[in-house]
C-alpha cells in the first residue's frame, strides 16, 4: 500500500483509513477471505496510534465487511457490491500456491519490492544507474523515427530481420560467425534461458554451472524440474577437471557459464581455461550456454574471445543482450545457435509472447547500426571503471580487517567475503532500516552465507561513500570476530 | 533459405549454390549430422536443373563436407573449420525434441512461415492489415518523447505505474473498477495466459472453454500438462447448462471464454447468457478467464458489459490488449485480477523476461492517456465494418450453395462451414500454390474439418475480392457434393 494518511486534512484519520480499506475491498484487491495486516502493522504503516486503527476496523466490522477472531486476526468477509453475496469467492490463495513455476526466493521478492523505496541506496543492484542510461541519445534515435521506419505489426518469428543483420555484424566484431537464420531476438537474455529450459531439456535432467551463479537466483530451470549442479570456481573460472565426472554422475545435458565478468563474483575466465573448457566439452559432447551479457564492460583490455568464436563443433548456445551495457528497458537480447535449435526456440517464443516489441527491436537496430551503441559502450566503460576504483578505495578504507574481496577487471560486481562472523539476515534488516539495500551471497549459493555481492554500477559515487561507510559500521556493530 | 542464384552472374550456378551451402555449414546453421533438403527440393527452390544441384553437391562431397547414402539422402558430415574434428557435435535434434513445451501445430508452423511470402493473400490472418496500423500517429507519439519521458531502466514488477493508471481509467469506461495494484502489464494477452498457466494451475488439472476456440491453436496450457475440455457454443455464446457437470467430471479449475467477438466464430455472448454464466460460475466457485481483446471492434453498438464489470465475487481474471485494436508490434496487454493473483503473476513475469519493454509501455500510456487510442479505435471500427460488408457480399456472390456462414457484429472473423465435401488439406495446399493463405477450422477444433476461419481484417479489399473468388473456384474444383 502506497497510501499514507493526510495529517493536514479535516477528515479524521480513522475515517481516512476506513475509506482506504473499504476501497481496497470494493476494488477487489482484498477479496473475501483475505487476512488483513495486524492492527500493529497497520498503525506502524500509517504512522498513527493503534486506537485509530481499531476505530476504523470496528466501523468496517459493523458494516459487515470485516470479521475479527479471538486470536486477533481480521478477515474480509464481504464486499461492498453485495453484502449478502450467496457464494464465497474462489479460494485464490490455493490457486496462487498451485502453479508449477517457483516463486522468486523470499530474499529476491523482498529486494524487488525494496528497490522502489524512495531514497534507498542500492549497493547490490545489477544494473546501470539511471544517470548512466543514454536518455539524450535515445531521444536522437527516436528523432529518426518516421512513419515508414518499421512495421507496427508482428515481426518474423526469429525477430526483425534488420536487427538480426545488425547483430550479425556486431558479432563478427567479437569473432563470432553467424547469419540472420541462426539468431533469435529475445526480450532479454533471461527469456533466452526460459526458452532453452522449456524447449530443449527434459524434466528430470540437470545442468552444470559455476557455484555461485546468477542462475541460482532465478527459477528458470528448477520450475521445469531441471536440477542445477554447481562446480567450483577459481581465479581463472570454472574448474574443468571435474566436468566429466559431474556430467556422468548427474546425467547433465548442458553446462551454463558466464565466462566474462561472472555474476556474482566478477571473475574473468582466462584464455587457457576457455581452451580447456572447450576441449573437455567437445570430448564429452556436452553443449554450453555461454551467457556473455557483460562482455562490453571491460576496463583495461577486452576479454578473451567468446567460447562461441571457437566452436567448430557447434557446442555453444550464445546469449547476448543490450540490458547491461545500454538500457534494460529496451528488453532486447539474442540467442545464437544452430538453425534447428533457433527454429525450435522461435516456435516456442511465438507461443510465449508472439515476439518482442517491434519498437524496441527497431530502436536496438538503430543503436547498433548507427555505431552509437559502440560509442556508448566506451563511455560506460570509462564511468564504470571510475566507480570500481572508488569502491575499491572505500573498501580499503572501511572493510580492511573485516572482509576480503577480489578486484574485477570489468562488469558490475565485487564479491566480498567477511572474515568476521556476520549474521547476514540481521545485517540485511539493519541495513534496510538504515536505507541500504544489499544482495546477500546466499541468493547465488546457499552456502555463501558470509558473502555479499557489491555492485558499483547502480549507486552514485556519493551513495557508495555513504552506503559503504554505514555498512562497515553496521558489520562492526553486529559481528563477532571469527574463531 | 532466402537466397536465390544470380542468373546474370558470371559465376556458374553450381558454384554459387556450392558456396551458399558451404557458408551455411561454416556458419553453424547446418551442423554436422543435418540432413539437407533433397536434390529435387533444392533444384525447385533455386529454380535450376537438378544436374546443377548434383554438381554442387558432388563437389561438397569431394571436399568431405557432405556424404550421401544409397537412399539418396545427403548429410553434413564435417565443417570447414576443421575437416578432421575429433568429436562429433552434440545431437541437437534430440535436444530439440526433448523440451517440455509443445511445438506449434504443423499447420500453424506452416502458416507462420507462409505469412512472410511476398505477395501472398492472407485470408485468415487475425491481425489488422498494415494500412490500418497508425504509423503516422505513432510518429506523433514519438515526437512527444523527451529525455525525461521515461526510465530506460527496469520497471516495477507490475509494469510502468503511469500506464497502469491509464489502464485503470480506460477500464472504468468499460464498467470495470480496478486500481494499479491489481493490474499487471504483459507483453500481449498470450503472455498473460502463459503466466496463468505456469502460476496458478497444477499439472494434471483441466480448464473448460468454448469449442472451437483460439486456445486450441496454441499450447500454453497443454505444455504444462493441463487439459482443455471443450463445451459447445450456440448463437448466444458458450452453453452454460453443462458447466457444472463438466466441471465436476473433469475436476476443472478454470473456465476460459472470449465472450465478445469470439475467435474463431465471431460469436457475441448475449447479455442474458453473460448473467447465466456468472451465476453458474459463482454457484460453483469456478473462476473465469475473460479474454476481451476484441471488445473495441464493434460495428453497430458496443458489446454488453464485460463479465469483469459484474464480478462481486472476484471470479474473473480479465485480459485486455492493444494488439488487435492498435498495434500488435507494441506487445502490450494487461491482466486484471485480485491483488494476490497479480502479485503471483508479476513475480513469475520477473523470472520470465523481467518486464515488458519500457518504450512500449511509455508509448501505450501516451496512446491511452492522450485519447488518441479511443479516436483510433473509432476509425478502425469504421474501416473494419466496411471490410466485413464487402466480405459478406463476396461470400453471397461466390459461396452461396457451397457454404454457410454467420454475420459477425464486430471483431475480425467469419466462421465458414462448407456444405459440400472439401478435402481441407488439399484446399490449403492448392490455395497456397495459388498465393492464398488459409486458416483451416481444424486448428481451433480438431473436429471442425469442414470449417474455415475467414478474417476480413488483414487482406485489402482488392485482395479479398481476388482471394475469395479464386478460393470459391478451388472449392468447386476439388469438392464433391455432400451426400
Amino acid at each position: 500500500m502506497d497510501w499514507k494518511p493526510d495529517f493536514s486534512s479535516e477528515t479524521p484519520l480513522y475515517i481516512q483509513i476506513k475509506e482506504v480499506i473499504k476501497n481496497k475491498i470494493a476494488l477487489g484487491e482484498w477479496v473475501v477471505g483475505t487476512k488483513i495486516p495486524s492492527q500493529r502493522a497497520l498503525a506502524e504503516h500509517f504512522n498513527v496510534n493503534r486506537s485509530t486503527v481499531v476505530s476504523a476496523l470496528s466501523d468496517l466490522m459493523a458494516e459487515g465487511l470485516l470479521e475479527g477472531n479471538t486470536k486477533g486476526g481480521t478477515k474480509v468477509v464481504n464486499n461492498t457490491w453485495n453484502l449478502l453475496a450467496a457464494s464465497p469467492p474462489p479460494d485464490w490463495s490455493s490457486y496462487v500456491q498451485s502453479g508449477n513455476h517457483y516463486p522468486n526466493q523470499p530474499a529476491i521478492q523482498h529486494i524487488n519490492r525494496a528497490e522502489f523505496q524512495e531514497g534507498i541506496i542500492r549497493l547490490g543492484t545489477g544494473e546501470l544507474s539511471p544517470d548512466l542510461l543514454p536518455s539524450a541519445q535515445m531521444k536522437k534515435i527516436f528523432d529518426k523515427f518516421s512513419a515508414n521506419s518499421f512495421t507496427l505489426g508482428y515481426e518474423e518469428p526469429k525477430g526483425n530481420r534488420y536487427l538480426r543483420e545488425q547483430v550479425v555484424e556486431y558479432l563478427r566484431g567479437l569473432g563470432i560467425q553467424s547469419s540472420p537464420s541462426n539468431i533469435l531476438i529475445v526480450s532479454g537474455a533471461l527469456q533466452g534461458l526460459q526458452l532453452i529450459s522449456m524447449g530443449l531439456l527434459q524434466r528430470g535432467s540437470s545442468i552444470l554451472l559455476e557455484k555461485p551463479s546468477y542462475l541460482y537466483s532465478v527459477h528458470v530451470f528448477q520450475s521445469n524440474a531441471i536440477k542445477l549442479i554447481g562446480l567450483p570456481l577459481d581465479a581463472e573460472g570454472i574448474q574443468t577437471n571435474q566436468i566429466s565426472r559431474y556430467m556422468k554422475g548427474y546425467n547433465a545435458s548442458l553446462l551454463y557459464t558466464i565466462p566474462s565478468f561472472h555474476n556474482p563474483t566478477g571473475c574473468m575466465m582466462s584464455e587457457s581455461r576457455r581452451q580447456e573448457l572447450m576441449k573437455v566439452c567437445a570430448d564429452e559432447g556436452l553443449p554450453i550456454i555461454e551467457d556473455d551479457v557483460y562482455r562490453e564492460l571491460w576496463f583495461d583490455e577486452p576479454p578473451p574471445l567468446p567460447l562461441k568464436a571457437r566452436d567448430p563443433n557447434a557446442l555453444v548456445l550464445y546469449l547476448g543482450s543490450l540490458s547491461k551495457s545500454l538500457s534494460p528497458g529496451l528488453r532486447i537480447g539474442w540467442v545464437v545457435a544452430p538453425e534447428a535449435v533457433i527454429d525450435r526456440l522461435a516456435d516456442i517464443k511465438m507461443q510465449f509472447d508472439y515476439g518482442s516489441s517491434s519498437i524496441s527491436q527497431w530502436a536496438a537496430a538503430e543503436w547498433i547500426g548507427s555505431g552509437l551503441y559502440q560509442e556508448h559502450a566506451a563511455h560506460i566503460r570509462d564511468h564504470l571503471k571510475r566507480r570500481r576504483d572508488l569502491t575499491l578505495q572505500l573498501l580499503e578504507t572501511h572493510f580492511l580487517g573485516i572482509a576480503t574481496w577480489s578486484v574485477p577487471s570489468g562488469g558490475f560486481y565485487i564479491w566480498i567475503r567477511f572474515t568476521v562472523d556476520v549474521p547476514m539476515q540481521m545485517l540485511f534488516d539493519h541495513a534496510l532500516k538504515a536505507g541500504i539495500l544489499l544482495n546477500p551471497g546466499s541468493i547465488y549459493d546457499r552456502s555463501a552465507g558470509n558473502f555479499l555481492r557489491i555492485s558499483y554500477a547502480y549507486a552514485k559515487p556519493n551513495e557508495l561513500e555513504r552506503g559503504l561507510s554505514k555498512l562497515a559500521d553496521l558489520v562492526k556493530e553486529i559481528s563477532k570476530p571469527s574463531v
